[in-house]
């Protein structure tokens, strides 16, 4: 919503002394004016997270400024990633069949709630293509033919298309393939996928069977970086909502759609803001 | 709170038409008035459950009345329980060190919220012998010898001690002991349980531990009745709170416990009232 | 998602002895299959609620059954309403410039969420006409001309719409104009509204700054049914979300708005399933 | 659960560039080891928020340390307030008749929960008198005779008492008199209090009766500091539970009293963890 043109940097790294004063004072000295600062320290790990938000004296030179922060965080022992607020972030939204997830999230974008730039709707049918349109939004059909290589054929055109059109966020919004490692590791850029959650966990297929047969009082979604383990990535967002014995499975899964989406929604907005830091099988979101 | 003489019926059977109309017609002819009732069919399993309370015309007869409903239950192929509002359940509370659950149910009980006597505490450990006697309350404690045999020794004492008092019901109010099939068979009487839940779920010892690692962003708890399979019996009731990458351990642990209380006292309460009907793995809840 | 032909009755009426017994005992006798039925006394009041859904055995003669059915309920001196499940509820939808709202009841209404028709979306902007004809709906456009005179005139215009579309339920959708006393008279139709509500409230314009201003930790949402005292209406549905010190006031507008959503869609939905009971100031939902 | 020494600032002024900087590289040159920091900016008002939380180089010098923040922070144009980890608030309970929160907050001290000391249990009733000897806690009473001379003597009795237990913070666990403004101003510390809250807020007495009667779907609670406007001042904490039409006025008394406990505990362990700063009617709880 704002117009202010800042820069955020996620730091982390081995924890030491004077840290935050020595990333202040960088800033400082260089005539920059911090506007958030939040902090973290895993004290079993001994490991320091930063998010830092700053407007720079000079905003005609963000790319350098923000080189050079990532040289100096270097050069005390950290990883950091600097992103601007004036940077639309180029998202390709991966759908199925179900829709519910891709049309809330491009009616959150054409709202203005998203710096960001859909660049990308692909789907292994050809069913969204229309609302696609419709919303004026590119369209790629990538069908999966049958075994292995019908999937290592799908997801090259598919990486391919994603690298020539620069996309740095993928997200897959009730996409029911899952993707190999090869794709993430060829991809290099964050994968966020959401489903649904349940206490206890079910194992299999039909969930919200198993979870109706089994009376749960509560079903949840987990939105979460894709891993090569299925379900098992650093989770970013998790909510639950209460069933009870008069709700069906029909009930169960509108209930569950209804979720997923601002689980979804959530998550992608933190990613988008620079909120998210990952380390290990986990996340720290400064929300 | 209410000072009504009532009955309660929990029925449950295969579904037939007329058995709302033939249970109403039965109560009515009987004189009784209908205070309330609420019916749930299982479709795919085709079974009907019902709960209803009335007035009965005659308050000296509850126990021919509530005996020749069973009957006439029994006639339409239906299981019937039933209890009177003035009946006060005999409850035993198992308690082990935690005693969070343990002080949070008898100030409740304390201050009238639930329509029982609590008959026994329960203990394998002598650290709760003070307060169970500062409230006025029979403490027994059962130390546990080492080995199967030592088990077997310290159920068959505590059964013996249930059985005396007439306990209807047996809450494990954080009991870290795991009780034996054979004990739940030759009690015989509801036990409930509460213990953590997690989305995912964590297999294995320290869960708490498990769960900060994994960066979770929800902990759960879960009520339910206690079956031979730990931890799988039906659930009665569930609810999770929010943590953050700031929650360190003992927060989540702290967190865990102030939820552990409030579903644990909703779970007692639903049976109390004759709310909870269990049917294969789960429960029906007429709340 | 049923394709079951269920007839719903919702009673309400004086409390007597023998209710429960006479409606289910009527709907047997006609060869009916009593499906749920759910039972309410306001103890206080002596006023007695229902809610019962049963198969008819005829489903050739569900108008014959269904004013058989409000004859009988009169008879016992009681008002009934009855639906039948393949009625589809004629729906028009109120507009003005947010339109979160709106895309959100009508993706709900085409993934076949509600058993309702869209006959009509109603604006006194024209900025929602292109989104409402790309989804193939119809638009109509009722300007407001200033004072009291241009208010009645077009309020007038949209009555006559109203009744020439057998209009059943009006869903205010964010619009910003009050509706009169005349209108809602006239109308005679439930007309549901949605609209923000904090702990604590707060009188006059600009709700969210001032919610800011107070430092509020919670903002609100309550779906209410119309009347003459604006945001007075009997409640429905209310939730909340959290907010904190970090959250600016474009924030708190944009949960806000997602709460809208939910809270909204889910009043309606209990509405067009015949759940929702309206007695003096409040609501009896059976959920 | 720490054992960690350390040192809280709450800092809060009119906004500067490099004030992050500033603080941290005080901290950092005096050999501190900053933990955490947490900052926030009103951008409305330009007022800078502060909490950091450091370990000292010297442990036997907090007071010093302490001091000489304080008095760096004014030199910047801040106002800052410094505790330590190892300090034990002392903190007086008043109760009138309503014994939850009492017993809540003694159990929550007594299993550790809260580094304070439970000085005084003071009362305008006996009735607690028992209850605190058995937790071996001082309990004071302090009848109200009647009319505004009988407020005026009660509260310079009370006055009297907390200055001479050098009471550092005031908790009304459901205590049913109103501060005066006079003894606010004279006791010159904080005073956290609770009270039930509603959507639509109710004026006037029976504040349960009044929500059944308007069929709320949602009841809250809330905690505050107290001030000359009664349930007026700055909100720390706030959450709500759901009910339903159910729930008779016992119901949601009970239920709000759930509610008051964990809100109530929630405020006052961050109060005192430094966590929560007021400013103008709000506070900023850095959670």
């Amino acid at each position: 919503m704002s117009l202010l043109v800042t820069l955020t940097a996620l730091l982390s790294g081995p924890d030491q002394p004077g840290l935050v004063a020595r990333v202040s004072g960088k800033i400082f000295e260089q005539g920059g004016n911090i506007l958030h600062a939040d902090q973290h320290r895993d004290m079993e790990e001994g490991v320091f997270f930063q998010r830092i938000e700053w407007e720079p004296r000079n905003p005609q030179t963000l790319q350098e400024e923000s080189d050079s922060f990532v040289v100096f965080a270097k050069a005390l022992g950290m990883t950091a990633r600097v992103s601007s607020s004036v940077h639309r972030t180029r998202v390709a939204l991966f759908v199925s069949k179900e829709d519910h997830c891709f049309h809330d999230l491009v009616l959150r974008w054409k709202a203005g709630e998203y710096i960001a730039d859909l660049v990308a709707i692909i789907s292994n049918h050809e069913i969204i293509a229309q609302a696609a349109h419709s919303y004026g939004l590119p369209f790629y059909y990538f069908p999966f033919e049958s075994g292995i290589q019908g999937k290592q054929k799908a997801e090259a055109l598919q990486l391919k298309l994603l690298k020539s059109l620069n996309v740095e966020l993928v997200v897959l919004a009730r996409y029911m393939q899952v993707l190999s490692a090869d794709f993430l590791n060829f991809l290099g850029k964050p994968v966020i996928n959401i489903h649904h959650s349940f206490l206890p966990a079910f194992a299999g297929g039909k969930p919200y069977h198993q979870a109706h047969e089994r009376g749960v009082k509560l079903i949840g979604a987990t939105a979460h970086y894709a891993t090569e383990q299925l379900d098992e990535g650093p989770i970013i967002q998790q909510d639950v909502v209460r069933v009870t014995h008069r709700h069906g499975v029909p009930d169960l899964v509108r209930k569950g759609r209804d979720l997923e989406k601002t689980v979804l929604a959530q998550a992608i907005r933190w990613h988008l803001e620079s909120r998210v830091l990952v380390y290990g099988h986990k996340t720290v979101v400064f929300d």
